[in-house]
């Protein structure tokens, strides 16, 4: 096996050098790892916000990718580090801080083994107190990609936070559901998902947050003109509402957590 | 050949984990494929910046170099995708929406084959109609990675979007040009190339653009003193106005599309 | 060995293509090559930020990394271009224009090998005045990491840019240092080291800035309540300002070079 794919998702932004020092590190150890980026953007501290982002992205990484997430308020404080193995689809591995923020894959890979990181065998020789991503996360993950086994970095757990994926609330021929996040074009996510939405007719739905209406499900943001709301399923399938070349989010203003609520005729059963 | 080199040139920008599935993608069908960022900051939709900004750095990647180019807000419509071959000064390939966005490419490399990406056997198994960068292009990069001959992507096409490079005007000893790109330095670039200006004596030349005038052709930015403004040749070939130490689009405030209008002596020929 | 590591530090941004041009120009040469970025966020043309992030995380990377540092306000001036080799704790190489950015550097590393960039067969074959960075510093590290000897590059010099690393002055149990960098948490970073803070007892410590003072140098972030002002050991070794889950730049809008006093009781020795 000659392919070591890593991932980096943290609120570090990239112009103070700390990503560096992570890859540094890993490199160090693992000099063939190979290292992306999903992002170093999410806004500091905003777990939830990373949560997302990594669960929408990580699935597209191929099997054996180890997935570091460091979005961590709590460094330093008696908090748990995680490693986190999922079997289904694909064999991945996340490593991450015990706040939340792996809510969204616990949520999409129901099978999965969480383990406690304790072997400090495997951290670098000396652990800041601030910065446990290049200290404890990355040269772990380097020492997982050279073949350590997963067993060997801890205990498994059983305690630990599953964060807080807002689930819709289905009645009959309504769905409420929210406003969770807002990508760099300014679509605006909401947590209802194309599941939820497959029992209704799409021609029929309309969809209401605060005073905006938009009827009828889209296939794309060109089905509207430009200028105008559309609504649709996004590309990580989920609801979405968007503005045809110009920004949803900028128009409207909405807050993360403005509800959402669709209702429709519901397709009769064949 | 061992390196398969990839590029991706989009306005996704860093923190939605979009750039991050592409790569994902390509990666689970072409492990080996080594991917790099031209740039993620294009503005939203803005395909004219895009088209410059690719076309400036394309050149400098090795044979065999196959670049995404993702700018899409036709996204969903009848568009086509395109996959374009040039064979000098080296032989890589683009691919791309139908939108303008390959125009100096197509402008800087006038042999070029270009084809319509069909053949939905090298696409994703479920192709969304909102990311057709993840679904479509990113697969079909990787295959060619890891092979595929281009022939296979689809046919030959001659009705395609040129682009609309805005070619200055000359007339003896005037060039009517205009500002086309700003970087982040702030400096100005123009549509005047080297090659528009090699007819000219340097130190005779009188640039304008609005009010604005500056005096004789410079070398670097540091002929003049901090805080003037300069116009020289910059790195990319073409005019451009800059302000030492400082930036020429804050203080001049221009807009893309400004007048350029450049004058002088003509050289005699030798 | 078959890792040849290259990182770029520069003050590009993003959204050019001049950083891919430079990868382009390394893969044309060194196709094995490995590029990974410290960063291209450096406020243009600030030497000193570039120095310090430089400093910063170059010493995470593994032993034969080259390192090239590109904020060039001299670009096409007389101003040398250097390549520096160090030996301890790791073999490592650094080009960089001889303006104090690998001041740094020269600071953690006294031993060091300066030279002057001067074999132009290591060069592009084109050299702009502009952009050395793509033309001269990119092709002569990519030379270096396909197994040019150091030596080819140029003549070892003596006189060049130590750069201005501001050290803190100590008298008795009273050090008065500033203010010289934030990172993108808002964390405000002194020029006093741990090294610097050692003799003092940890508890006994007062930290004065303009008015604000903190007492007691902490060991996280998390040791105060959320909102509050914090003095703690940073990860790069350096006493740090910070704000728990906030930014103590946007709090106190200190300005690099805001003096920052330390004193407390001295332990006594053991």
């Amino acid at each position: 096996m000659s392919s070591k794919f890593l991932t980096l998702t943290t609120d570090f932004g990239l112009a103070d050098g700390y990503v560096a020092a992570m890859k540094g590190v890993i490199l160090s150890i693992s000099p063939d790892s190979r290292i992306f980026d999903i992002t170093h953007s999410i806004e500091p501290q905003n777990v939830q916000q990373a949560a997302l982002v990594l669960g929408a992205a990580a699935g597209y990484f191929p099997p054996g990718t180890i997935h570091i997430a460091v979005v961590d308020p709590g460094v330093g404080t008696l908090r748990s580090l995680l490693a986190v193995r999922i079997q289904q689809p694909r064999e991945q591995i996340f490593l991450a801080p015990d706040n939340g923020i792996l809510g969204v894959i616990f949520e999409r890979y129901p099978e999965h083994e969480v383990r406690r990181i304790e072997n400090q065998s495997l951290f670098l020789p000396m652990v800041s107190r601030t910065f446990h991503g290049r200290d404890i996360l990355a040269p772990v993950a380097a020492h997982l990609a050279e073949g350590v086994p997963l067993e060997k970095v801890g205990p498994i757990v059983s305690d630990f936070d599953r964060g807080a994926f807002p689930h819709p609330v289905i009645r009959g021929n309504v769905i409420k559901g929210q406003i969770i996040n807002r990508d760099s074009f300014g679509n605006l996510m909401t947590n209802i998902s194309q599941d939820d939405l497959q029992t209704f007719d799409p021609a029929t739905l309309l969809v209401r947050a605060s005073y905006t209406r938009v009827t009828g499900l889209s296939g794309s943001y060109s089905d509207v003109k430009k200028g105008e709301l559309v609504c649709l399923v996004g590309s990580g399938g989920y609801l979405e509402i968007a503005l045809r070349e110009g920004s949803a989010a900028d128009k409207l203003r909405f807050s993360l957590g403005t509800e959402v609520e669709v209702s429709g005729d519901l397709l009769k059963p064949k």
